[in-house]
């Protein structure tokens, strides 16, 4: 049976040791009453967990979402795909966001001819768009476009992120060369523009490749056949963000593996970051990578001192807002029921307002089929605002 | 970026000992390789959980879910709202669900009038529908009515799950007791019928009700203004499923508490479960209570000498499935991105065929407005069937 109705935010009682799970720990009596498990030796194992994994935590950071459809040029369009806003930035009264935009059918690998499109993100450019209000928008055109042939960002360009600093418009992406197979390794690119509008100069090299250090399995075009799997962005570096933090940059990104497996979280998706003294780099990878075990497209942002991240897509902490205190080491602040996918936030918030104050509203994608995906709005469901 | 292709199941490595998270531990090889966590002493947090909480598990038990609209008498119909499907038992060629029934709009607490329905599955009964393919269904007519005037039953009955045994179908369900406001303390009842069209004879008390532990404070009609919250299950039993068990009667429960507040899994939403040695009771409540730290509407099944269970709505568990293998200690086995609310399984269906065979497809029911919600049909991604 469900409810909507939902109490006020109270106090959360103090956190047990973080030496969790560690034999005889014994936890303060409002832990036990908080989580509403007796204090007997007669614990079932969610109770066990309920403790020593800390799940007394309060609902700072806990939120829920809507989503609704937008207007203007990213109301659904047939045969267009637009993907992957960015965040967003407001200069003067104007939201601009910049996201993946391609047209026609997608054919997957192995139909011979290496000219056919294989996924939605295929073939694609950065695009840009503006708005007044966050909801209706005006496609205002191409902001990034592929590489001449020959070059490392011939055949794709795509998942955007924007970043202002220093009057600079900053835009990291991935990248694809030409031809598009299973075993192709994308890799992340930058351009800046003095205007929100462009033009976007390129970095002559891309900024972020994949770990060399996994091994293929013969010769078939196969992403599965592997001698070894490397590490955890040895195949692939996606959806870069970037954050200016603690004096440096902080490059982050999604890692896919060689020869990906399933595990009980779904895919094996993980987070990295790369840190470079300036801005154009060069960015090198934390030792401490993967900082995340779990997630998709990106969704980082400073707070309190830190970095959060909205993690959603993949793996055993699917469904999770966490928090770092250095941008490096996560900790799951909340459990959320499902969230915006490949969320673009809205950078001109204050986003130190509150723990979730940055979720308040954004753009966000979703399939309608799996050739056409389109751009929709996301808002924070105002009853679970803390 | 999104990727719809999937690698095919692997077998998983050797678990670690189950010794999670004791200082010192040390993990084969294997998990590090499969984990994707370089064998160095600069471990992320994230890191460090994925080896404590054995996140190396393989996919065996993850699932993704497809969900439809149905036919007939379940296509959506405004102004009625059907919801809460039991189980499907499935008698010669013929499929029985029952389901919670209202119709009319919701006023909510507080319009001064106390014959005014105040939710969705206030002033509901038990109906019936029945299918030949799963799909098209016909709405058979009433299966539990209201009690009469001054009964333990008189204001609602709902959110029914069905069993057969012995020749016998059994009902288990919610019930509520007129005036239905914030304070009222919900119970479950049982009806037991030599056929699945009925006449379904009730018990004459409540098999389970709340645990008498909490305390209100003062006298406003508030649920959240408590001296003390009590046990997990102080305020209301709710969503009963019963299985026969290791030669006893398991019902299966959720409690909602006195005084419910909000932590960082949303709502605190807990499952119980009470054992008898009769399918009429006495049920005794386990002293495991609560067995769960997640949930919301029940969903068990038994599985290789086990219980399975599948935790969608509430709670830093939810979106999981997990398994006890012995109906009271459940373990996390698998992390969903989503999966259908109120699920209602298909228990013609080969339980043991998989872990995940139980769930293969089934109902489950949505909001479409606040008002009005419908019974639809979930199935599993075919690409993620193990």
């Amino acid at each position: 049976m469900a409810s909507t109705i939902f109490a006020c935010s109270e106090p959360s009682p103090s956190q047990p040791s973080t030496d969790e799970g560690a034999p005889g720990q014994t936890y303060p009596d409002s832990v036990y009453d908080f989580l509403a498990i007796p204090k007997t030796d007669k614990l079932s194992a969610a109770s066990k967990r309920a403790l020593e994994r800390n799940y007394a935590q309060g609902p700072e950071w806990f939120i829920e979402f809507t989503k609704s459809d937008l207007k203007g040029d990213f109301a659904y369009e047939e045969g267009v795909t637009r993907r992957d806003p960015s965040d967003l930035i407001k200069v003067g009264d104007t939201y601009y966001v910049y996201y993946t935009k391609t047209v026609g059918k997608s054919y997957g690998f192995g139909t011979g001819d290496p000219e056919k499109k294989v996924f939605p993100w295929d073939k694609s450019e950065v695009w840009y768009a503006t708005s007044q209000d966050g909801w209706t928008w005006k496609e205002e055109g191409l902001a990034v476009g592929r590489g001449e042939a020959g070059a490392y960002d011939d055949r794709s360009v795509f998942t955007p992120q924007v970043m202002t600093h220093e009057d600079k418009y900053i835009l990291v992406y991935q990248t694809v060369k030409a031809p598009y197979v299973n075993r192709v390794k994308n890799q992340v690119g930058m351009a800046i523009s003095d205007s929100p509008e462009g033009p976007f100069k390129k970095l002559s090299a891309p900024i972020l490749s994949p770990t060399d250090d996994g091994e293929w399995d013969g010769e078939e075009d196969s992403r599965f056949n592997v001698k070894s799997q490397g590490s955890f962005d040895s195949h692939k570096v996606h959806d870069p963000t970037l954050l200016h933090y603690k004096g440096k940059f902080y490059l982050y990104y999604k890692g896919e593996r060689m020869g990906e497996h399933k595990t009980f979280g779904g895919r094996e998706i993980k987070w990295g970051v790369a840190i470079s003294d300036k801005l154009t780099g060069p960015y090198v990878k934390s030792e401490y990578n993967p900082i995340t075990n779990s997630g998709h497209e990106l969704c980082v942002w400073k707070y309190d001192g830190g970095v959060a991240a909205l993690i959603i897509t993949d793996g055993p902490e699917r469904n999770t807002l966490q928090w770092s205190p250095d941008g490096i080491n996560f900790e799951i602040k909340s459990h959320v029921k499902s969230g915006p996918e490949a969320a673009g936030l809205d950078q001109s918030l204050d986003f130190e307002a509150s723990p979730v104050a940055a979720l308040q509203w954004g753009l966000t994608h979703e399939y309608v089929t799996g050739d056409w995906q389109v751009i929709r709005r996301f808002d924070a469901r105002k009853s679970f605002n803390p």
